[in-house]
């Protein structure tokens, strides 16, 4: 099996039967698997291990998890429909798609009269809240491709120099991805980019994913430690970030990966623009001062003590502390919204402010 | 063997035979190793390839080298050393230590007026250049416990929590280390401190080096992905960050560590207090405005590309990237003055300024 087509199908899909596929992405990019939800355990786990991750994918597969428990019909469906959210609400704290998807797949069931209509309506919505993901993340493309336009008509023949963390890309979402999405489209158009990524650690999703998407894409980009970007932008060698979201604020503070905050104080210093691309389901519009209010998931120190790779014959572990040293490992830090040049959201960019988010979403605000 | 006295010898010592040992930094803390520079070629594989590394530690193994090419007592010795300098120099680029021994040791040669006497001459002048650089950090250890202990005194019984970034330990020195020797000494004082320790990609000193040092001493640790100081410091849990310097400019221009002035950057925006320890060996005082003059090294792509560590049976290395992909490495970046407390140095604490450094190195000025 190879992914390079992956593109047509996206990062979860719905194959042969009615199954619903993902991408093992704790594999890539030395083996390119697939991984089958049959129940909502399934679900739980692929969230809970990182065989999917990225904000948008997790609402889209917590989605799916929802629709695969209607399958139990008990005979109170809505008792065991309240237990599936609470259940797939526990397997990650920060991103608030998760949370989103199973509340609004939750309203979905309980508007459903015939119970044994659920589990049919429950498909049908998880596969909305999937193409609604594509359609977002397509739009979220267009809004920002002008950024990257502007900065070429600057600086062409250079190529525009992009820097992103972690993985926002499709792998994240279902198609496109937030971050990458105005990439991807710059591309597409001819406009010569160079997209340094960050590797990410501990897990090295910009290492293992991004360079993996960007190299299917065939577009150039170097892999930079995450200690790399201030140098790089002190010098001239960025020209925009683009990075994605886990949640945003309604006043436009950013929980994103751990790192993301010292790439943003470094682009504030440089005066280089620091732009989050995100859908509006990664809003969370009834929370604001997000550093005191997000929850940022603490994660096994043992992700921190080992780091995973091709040993050539096959994926290892390898140890780089002393035996008997600690660690630890933070998942997400929050961005305040005063580094945030814009975000861009599927309705188009805004100010990282109340007033920009709400002047974009205004059927959604509390 | 076992390094556990090796605070005896510290990293770098004169053998039986008048042999120069330094401890091979490549394979802490997996393994204990000792390497033995015959030659002036040694001295220089061991400086590039990191068998040693560290400014202060950089500068008496050059200083050692340039002994080292006394014993080829050719027709022109000072010849022989002019060249045996110009090879130490290009061994590494960015700390100033190696430039000021090789500089030293020639002019120590040129004063000497028995050609027969240059080999001893040098020898003695390395060993004080050994000597200058212990007694440089014991004093900078004494200068910076006050920082740690006045944060003690306000905050106990918590203990002080210190971030530091790469190896700046006597691993990196000869014996105390610059970052580390307050904190060596604040342990001794029966302070409780708890470190926080970069894992500094690519080459992981911290977690290899930094965290091996932490860990003979019984000093509580944690080691963190570089990514993760912005995070800690935004919710109180650095109370000072100590650094050491690979060159420092005479208005107080740093370069160390690449991701340095990231966490630089937090530091400031949270308000925490920012410290660089340093000989004053490691004071370019012919150079301003680090940002634009210090050479910055680009090391090979391959230490991003793969990472080192223990599977359980031996070192090994794991590539972590796409095969494809490209992958950038640069070694040090330069925070500026402003970002920066205060200087500890072995003289005391200054502020990172001209007139400061002037100040306390009054008759180093050019």
């Amino acid at each position: 099996m190879s992914f390079e087509g992956s593109d047509v199908n996206g990062s979860l899909w719905v194959g042969e039967g009615g199954k619903i596929h993902v991408i093992d992405q704790r594999v890539l990019p030395f083996r390119e698997e697939e991984f089958i939800l049959n129940t909502l355990e399934d679900a739980c786990f692929s969230i809970r291990e990182m065989v999917v991750r990225g904000a948008p994918l997790i609402g889209v597969t917590a989605a799916f998890g929802m629709y695969l428990a209607s399958g139990n019909n008990s005979n109170n469906i809505m008792e065991t429909l309240e237990e599936a959210a609470a259940y797939l609400n526990s397997s990650r704290p920060t991103a608030v798609n998760l949370f989103t998807a199973t509340r609004r797949m939750l309203e979905t069931a309980a508007y459903c009269h015939d119970p044994a209509e659920i589990e049919n309506t429950l498909f049908l919505e998880a596969s909305r809240i999937r193409e609604e993901e594509i359609v977002s993340c397509r739009n979220i493309g267009e809004h920002g491709l002008p950024l990257i336009e502007a900065i070429w008509e600057r600086k062409k023949p250079s190529p525009v120099q992009i820097l992103t963390h972690c993985n926002a890309g499709w792998l994240s979402t279902v198609k496109y991805g937030t971050a990458t999405a105005p990439i991807y489209l710059a591309h597409q158009k001819g406009i010569p980019i160079h997209i340094w990524v960050d590797e990410t650690r501990p897990r090295n999703q910009g290492a293992r994913l991004t360079a993996y998407e960007l190299g299917l894409a065939g577009i150039p980009h170097s892999v930079i430690p995450d200690n790399t970007g201030g140098h790089l932008m002190q010098h001239g060698l960025v020209d925009l970030v683009i990075v994605g979201s886990d949640r945003t604020t309604r006043n436009g503070d950013v929980a994103n990966k751990i790192g993301t905050y010292l790439k943003a104080l470094a682009a504030f210093d440089n005066q280089v623009p620091f732009y989050v691309a995100l859908p509006s389901s990664s809003i969370d519009f009834n929370m604001e001062d997000g550093l005191r209010n997000i929850p940022v998931e603490e994660r096994s120190p043992e992700e921190v003590v080992h780091t995973e790779g091709w040993d050539g014959l096959g994926i290892t572990r390898i140890r780089v502390l002393p035996e008997n040293s600690l660690a630890r490992n933070y998942g997400f830090d929050v961005t305040p919204a005063r580094l945030v040049t814009g975000l861009i959201t599927e309705k188009g960019i805004c100010p990282a402010t109340e007033g920009g988010i709400s002047g974009l979403f205004e059927d959604l605000k509390i």
